[in-house]
């Protein structure tokens, strides 16, 4: 562990590595097998991310109570990723890791006519963490440039204007303190059809099988093509896509919790000080 | 474990053991140093809590799944107790055993002027759990016959007519498939005065300090007397009380925890069955 420590600080942070380089994205070049920052076992994985929670959770309490007192910042993952990519996983391993009050997860299923109604960022813009919190999307705004223009759910017009929205408005979390990290989890069709059939295997694994899966996953190439243009057309300085190699669960749990441990130790949330005299308050709470 | 377990289902649960009966209520009857059901040392009543993870996850789990079918099932954990009884500490050391995906976790502050205009209860509604969901509330409606009658917030007769209201409402979510478990953690003052020095002591916990507290302190008696009322009147047998002994925190989160399993367990939520033709499904992922 320490080994790796001083490895990944020496490039910058697995942060810097995972980060996807302006300009045109093309998702084949990523191995999606791959180990970026890590040279060990799958145990060796899965005891580092159990290593990681103390600190993580230190660090959110910083972050926490910085935002109880006069701190407005906050830290949003966007989790994206075909079916089976293991947005679920990620929490459930990475984020369970954390003080389940210092988070807001969000899970987006198909918007609701309501929904749609007030445009496609409404929704998102309700989801938001507060001061001091993690705020987790499971699926997310990119849905609306994802799903939206593969199925022809709106107008080509539609969409194509969306990229530019999405950059205005994260920027404009940016500047309200927001630190976005934006994941795509990346698998290969062959892994997905392994997860899909393991799915179909195991009676306790039905409910999370969808008829739908096997159509979506017939548009393999058109997703992919979706998720290139999103990676490169909304991949602003303060709202960076990273790609995570995900056919390794252990892995994916593993790289997208050490990232959002280097992004809270970046932010370094300082312990607020006391807005109270502390000998006053000994003195009184002693006359009790 | 095995022996503990064993005299546990002997007497019905740790549930049943804590569970206030009808009738008058008197607080000073409870031990707040006691630990029943349990008869280890500190260091076992931790290990027993870690213990707990896998199997409450896995219930967690089945509810949720219950939850994204047909199932309209859901827990409701309410925590009360006055400041540092340990209410964020049950969330962080017991819930923060589960999946965060399958929690709603809601704090309750001082209620807004909109919130107040909306009658007591509206905010409350606001944050019940979905189906399937475990909801947290971290302070709840009860603190509308607690503060508001210790300190005069409202009229005494508004205050008075909130019980059966109360009992109303909660009748309302039993009948809905909501299972609620209402815990109190009972402390001593000495206890929190320990604590609340503590606080004092330590500049990373001074965040967590209100110059309220030794206000709210000195009020012990009437929030005392306020608390037997909640207990006594608020007590039906679909939304029971719990008194949690709570002056030892390992204690506290194994107890709150134990309850929370037992609950989910005595819930029995089913895996759902596929609502597809597995062998259909098996053959149309083949020939992708």
């Amino acid at each position: 562990m320490a080994k790796q420590k001083k490895s990944q600080a020496d490039k910058g942070g697995l942060l810097e590595q995972l980060k996807v380089p302006q300009g045109p994205v093309d998702l084949s070049t990523y191995d999606t097998r791959a180990t970026p920052g890590f040279t060990g076992t799958k145990d060796e994985g899965k005891l580092a991310l159990e290593n990681l929670g103390a600190e993580l959770s230190d660090w959110q309490e910083r972050l926490f109570a910085e935002g109880r007192q006069d701190g407005q910042r906050s830290v949003l993952l966007v989790l994206q990723g075909m079916d089976t990519s293991g947005k679920g996983g990620v929490i459930r391993h990475g984020a369970g890791l954390m003080d389940p009050q210092g988070l807001k997860i969000t899970s987006f299923k198909a918007p609701t006519p309501a929904e749609k109604r007030r445009g496609f960022l409404w929704r998102i813009r309700q989801a938001l963490p507060g001061a001091g919190m993690i705020g987790i999307f499971d699926r997310s705004h990119y849905e609306d440039v994802l799903i939206a223009r593969v199925r022809n759910l709106v107008a080509p017009p539609v969409w194509n204007r969306r990229y530019a929205q999405i950059n205005d408005f994260e920027a404009e979390l940016a500047a309200n303190g927001v630190t976005l990290l934006k994941c795509f989890l990346h698998i290969s069709p062959e892994e997905q059809k392994v997860r899909l059939q393991a799915r179909l295997d195991d009676p306790t694994k039905h409910w999370k099988y969808n008829t739908g899966d096997v159509d979506e996953r017939k548009l393999w190439p058109a997703y992919t093509e979706a998720y290139e243009a999103a990676l490169e057309r909304c991949n602003g300085p303060e709202a960076p896509w990273l790609v995570i190699p995900s056919d390794r669960k252990w892995y994916r749990n593993w790289a997208v919790t050490t990232i959002l441990l280097e992004t809270l130790q970046s932010l370094n949330p300082e312990w607020p000080t006391a807005d109270f005299d502390v000998d006053t308050e000994k003195k009184r709470l002693a006359a009790t």
